[in-house]
């Protein structure tokens, strides 16, 4: 019997309260509205943004809601006047919408869109409700205009891409955040060009693509910069050609000086993959003076501020960021599916932890885990 | 007599110690060693650079010293090997040299040189000594490679430009920073585009430089921001379609948001050219989301660290800086020469007072006047 237009009941995780564990249960999910999709979700990662909102420090939590952006799936049915995706349709959710009609979008500057940004932020709809609810009846929150942790979740038609059927959903899930965030603050939002020098603080899942990203373009000198000693042959696998621990540098020697004496003067780009402050100022000033740029990717703790001389960006630094590697979501998955599926981008190299999606909390708990990248939970 | 080879005595201002006057008196100049160029000041302009360091707060300041760096003279004659300028040439002082072979030079990303960088910021000559001692014997320090407080100075060929001679010299010293740092900030570093909104903080000479090269390009707004009232009238002058006074803001609305309201979400551009860190801060904040870029221009006082969330650059600001406005002096000083000449890029606007050189610590009295905004020294 078909489900559409109709209420679905199915399981979810949901985020209750902070810094509690999730609740796996079966919630209600609505039918999309016009301009909606509802997806039936087959896999779906676990990134830190999750684990930072659900921590309750994110300042703009929203509970009780149903987290999760790093997902893929399979259309079910769509709402009125959705003209981009149709039902069966292979896709990945975007939390970084492309609607193609926006100030934003038609900039040609940015992929930041404006078209559902206000109430993705408060976790509804664009009609400003939610598409779900638990067995009680009471509303949960949308996350990130995504909310994966559920087998059937509904998106704005903006926030959605039809990819190629053929591409593994347990593995191109890990394009809906992490791997795209570092790949394309490489490749775009850098543009490393051949010979420059790189450096990558932080080897997660989105330190180590940044190194990939380096890698494809042929970048001369990649420098992985981490405290977690583990990583340093993840690092080598990715590409980077060097890494240095901070914290095992001899008395007197700051990750400043060491990556300037190695660079002779310092790096062309440099990539904050940690959201720690301090580490994002030491990316800015070991940049080469008069033109090494620095990105910020990392998402620092509510209330941190980064700080440095202003006298390091007057003599030709340049501090910028990404969101999502700059990558238009609409317009540029079909891309990186390709460049997966030609092998120029590693994307099941991060999957360390398999689960299925009951088992939701342990890979929250892996997260932390120095030598787990990314845990992709399974429906079935 | 030919004064070849010799030394010459003559007029100059010393700077003995920090926060006294100058010392208007004679000194002797030695003559240029190898890849040197002694020049004729005629014309010399004073900037708030000279009156930072002669207050004693510049750390990197040495006494005793001549000031200066904002001149305009002819070669009296040449040390061996230097193949860039003769004697009788016009020229303008440079104290962001260009060798055009350093890695700096070649890199073809910045107008930073690498050259003489080193014994410029020790007040020396290339070979570790200076040129100018006092009639005692004492030695005198070198200032940003160019030392234009003195009727002749020395300064390596690399920091030096032939001009046209049809120029007036009296009008083109300003071309040596304050006007060029500005209008090149705008063209180059910016490089600002047709119907982008602008904003500049602080409408000295370089605020308002900024403004005419905003201008020049077809800015569709330029707002100056500047918490005197006075500077209202020169910024309509030089191009400004708006004039916001911070301190004059009603209860409630800080200049950041009053900006974002008057731009529909922000500007495509913002400089900083108060030296201000605050100021450096609302200027980042009040730039677009997506792909406002802000430039520090301003120097700020020693110890001084601009600060933001990092969220305000992963959402698309670029927080930069420039130095000379981004103008290679050797290569693009002849352009900056013709703009002047056919109308195009004001200098002569500027000059609101003249003095005999004896007058200069006048001029240092007048640089502090809200209506003033360069004296023109004359030695003759
Ligand atoms: N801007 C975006 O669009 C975007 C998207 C996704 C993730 N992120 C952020 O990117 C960051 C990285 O994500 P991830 O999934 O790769 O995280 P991760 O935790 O897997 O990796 C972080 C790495 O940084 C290392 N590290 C921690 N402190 C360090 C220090 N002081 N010096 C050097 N290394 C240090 C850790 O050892 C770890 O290897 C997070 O802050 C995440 O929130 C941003
Ligand atoms: N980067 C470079 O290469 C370079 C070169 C020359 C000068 N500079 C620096 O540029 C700055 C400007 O130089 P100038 O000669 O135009 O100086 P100026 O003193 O003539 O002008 C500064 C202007 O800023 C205004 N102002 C001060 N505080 C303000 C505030 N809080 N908000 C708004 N406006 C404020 C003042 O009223 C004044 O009109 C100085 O810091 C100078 O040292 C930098
Ligand atoms: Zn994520
Ligand atoms: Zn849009
Ligand atoms: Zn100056
Ligand atoms: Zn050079």
């Amino acid at each position: 019997m078909s489900t559409v237009g109709k209420p679905i009941t199915c399981q979810a995780a949901v985020a209750y309260e902070a810094a509690k564990p999730l609740v796996v249960e079966e919630i209600v999910v609505d039918p999309p509205k016009a301009h909606e999709v509802r997806i039936k979700i087959i896999n779906t990662a676990v990134c830190h943004t999750d684990a930072y909102t659900l921590s309750g420090v994110d300042p703009e939590g929203l509970f009780p809601c149903v987290l999760g952006h790093e997902g893929s799936g399979i259309v079910e049915s769509v709402g009125d006047n959705v003209t981009t995706v149709k039902p069966g349709d292979h896709v990945v959710a975007l939390y970084t919408a492309e609607c193609g009609k926006c100030k934003f979008c038609l900039s040609g500057k940015t992929n930041l869109c404006g078209s559902v940004r206000a109430t993705q932020g408060k976790g509804v709809m664009p009609d400003g409700t939610p598409r779900f609810h638990n067995k009680k009846g009471e509303p949960l929150y949308h996350f990130m205009g995504c909310s994966t942790f559920s087998e059937y979740t509904v998106v704005a038609d903006v926030s959605v891409v039809a990819i190629d059927p053929t591409a593994p959903l347990d593995s191109v899930c890990l394009l809906g955040c992490g791997v795209t965030t570092g790949y394309g603050a490489a490749i775009k939002t850098a543009n490393v060009q051949k010979g420059d020098t790189v450096a990558v603080f932080g080897a997660g899942t989105v330190g180590l693509s940044v190194v990939q990203g380096a890698k494809s373009r042929g970048a001369s000198k990649i420098i992985v910069v981490d405290i977690n000693n583990d990583k340093k042959e993840w690092s080598a696998e990715f590409g980077a050609t060097d890494f240095v621990n901070p914290s095992e540098l001899p008395e007197g020697q700051d990750i400043v000086s060491k990556l300037v004496e190695m660079t002779d003067g310092g790096l062309d780009f440099t990539f904050d993959c940690t959201g720690n402050v301090n580490v994002m100022r030491d990316a800015l000033e070991a940049c080469h003076k008069g033109w090494g740029q620095s990105i910020i990717i990392g998402v620092a703790a509510a209330g941190k501020e980064i700080s440095t001389r202003p006298f390091q960006l007057v003599t030709g630094r340049v501090w910028k960021g990404s969101a999502f590697g700059g990558i238009k979501g609409r317009s540029e998955m079909g891309g990186l599916i390709k460049d997966y599926q030609n092998g120029s981008l590693k994307v099941d190299e991060f999957i360390t932890n398999r689960r299925p999606f009951v088992e939701i909390n342990d890979a929250f708990e892996e997260l932390h885990h120095g030598n787990c990248l990314r845990t992709v939970l399974s429906f079935k």
